[in-house]
């Protein structure tokens, strides 16, 4: 794999003119009407269905957006045939000209850290990127820079998330008023901003996960992520709009990837797209995505 | 599945006669001699050896320890033929009679944690319980308690690790000196403790791992969870000694159970057990750990 990640992303991102991000969270009672399994039906049926949506996704979405984020859950539901199924998916997109974060929010230590790490960046077929969740601390984090940074890939640590009751714990408020995200951005800036680490674009292979929901904080944490590419969860179906996402950009435009799901995956749901091919639903989903984002930020 | 996940762990633990479980971390590269693979060798052979190691320790535990913790992630490592061993290896210790933690880390919001817990918790074959990372707060908890509950199944939530860094997230202390891990601890023993998920014996199907390396801690814990049972990593090759574990126990010898992996899976590399079967080593240590910790709490 040739380059440093986050060098390629941004490429990818001024190739395709967006920094958008189309998240396979596939859930296989929501695939289209032309794809439908019953509840009961064999788990083979459902992986073949769940892979042909996926097959079409792609193909779909790859001249509008960068890059794709598989989310391995969804896959894992589908038992070990789906769990093979993730790393085809990831194969195929990387194909197809797509920078491919697996949304696989592993975390652990030591040795273990580096058996996550090796299952999921280390093989050929690996995506681009992870995301790791960092409640471990930097010795949970550094197995997977070890083995992202050599072969031109990258991750993304959880720093502040997106759900209802990340506040409950992730914004705990020390005595002089930092609260505890602002922590891990700290302590991630410091191990993820090493020389080695950056690429000419001035960005770290080590990114973060930011969510749109929190604008306020994701302003904050640009400060004190400065060289941190962040991706987004947060955008359309938890709430998010584009303007909320461009607090997590710099003034330039750059530095952030905004990932939407179900907002493109349920397009074929849409009233206004109804009697379209679903692919054709979610092309102009993936379409109205990058245009939102771009003209959010002024481009 | 029969009753309630507490109950049977501490049934099962009273027969055996020590709250211990023995962890199956397996390198590829720690396998005994007489199951040795190149570190070239074709995916299929690793994966076989594993499953002959995983089979022969099961065997050999069995008898001893009341509960197995597979850690997912070595298993992950080997790819898609992996993950469908891991899958095996919780089924084979189940019928072997053994409790079965599956360490799986996983943690996400929403519908993603849904998918999560059903891979995981869901099936006939699922282990009796998972451990969770809990950064996301408790929404994210959620989903596995409601997939666990129901199916007399459980879960271990992350409250402080054995790692050496994880004092600088995880100490991370508030205005009145409260410190992150107990406010996580707070958070779980409010959520888990509600009067659904309580078992006969007075704990929640929804337990916390809590190191063995920090015993001051465990102490503060064991008080702020009256209701949790704790998983305690860290002894053996991280450094707890038997004394540590014994900090996470209420006074009447009930609320935690042990994880050793290293020292029982590696006993075949010791000197003293050498020109033993790797099995009948792995049955000494397994008994020398069941011992060690049944001492240490004046059993």
């Amino acid at each position: 794999m040739p380059g440093h990640f986050a060098d390629r992303l941004l490429e990818a991102i001024a190739r395709k003119g967006s920094p958008v991000c189309v998240g396979l969270d596939v859930a296989v009672e929501h695939l289209p009407a032309a794809l439908a399994v019953r509840p009961q039906a064999p788990r083979a049926e459902k992986v073949a269905a769940v892979r042909a949506f996926c097959e079409g996704v792609l193909e779909a979405v790859a001249s509008i957006v960068p890059a794709v984020k598989p989310q391995i859950a969804f896959f894992e539901q589908l038992g070990p045939p789906g769990y093979a199924l993730y790393h085809a998916v990831v194969k195929q997109a990387r194909k197809l000209g797509l920078v491919v974060i697996g949304d696989i929010k592993r975390g652990d230590i030591g040795s273990t850290a580096e058996a996550y790490a090796a299952a999921h960046l280390g093989g050929p077929d690996a995506p681009d990127a992870v995301t790791v969740n960092g409640y471990f601390g930097a010795d949970g984090i550094e197995p997977f820079i070890k083995a992202a940074q050599p072969r031109g890939r990258g991750l993304f640590v959880l720093v502040r998330t997106s759900n209802p009751s990340a506040a409950a714990l992730q914004d705990f408020t020390d005595a002089s008023g930092k609260k505890l995200y602002e922590l891990a951005a700290e302590q991630l800036a410091r191990q993820g901003s090493r020389a080695e680490l950056t690429g000419d674009s001035g960005y770290s292979c080590v990114g973060a996960v930011v969510g749109a929901t929190w604008p306020a904080q994701a302003r904050r944490l640009r400060e004190l992520m400065p060289r941190q590419l962040f991706l987004v969860p947060g955008y359309g179906a938890q709430g998010a709009t584009a303007k909320d996402c461009a607090a997590a950009f710099k003034d330039d435009g750059t530095g952030a990837i905004v990932n939407a799901s179900r907002s493109v995956l349920l397009a074929h749901r849409r009233g206004d797209l109804a009697g379209k091919d679903w692919r054709q639903a979610i092309q102009q989903a993936a379409r109205e995505l990058a245009d939102d984002i771009r003209s959010a930020l002024g481009r």
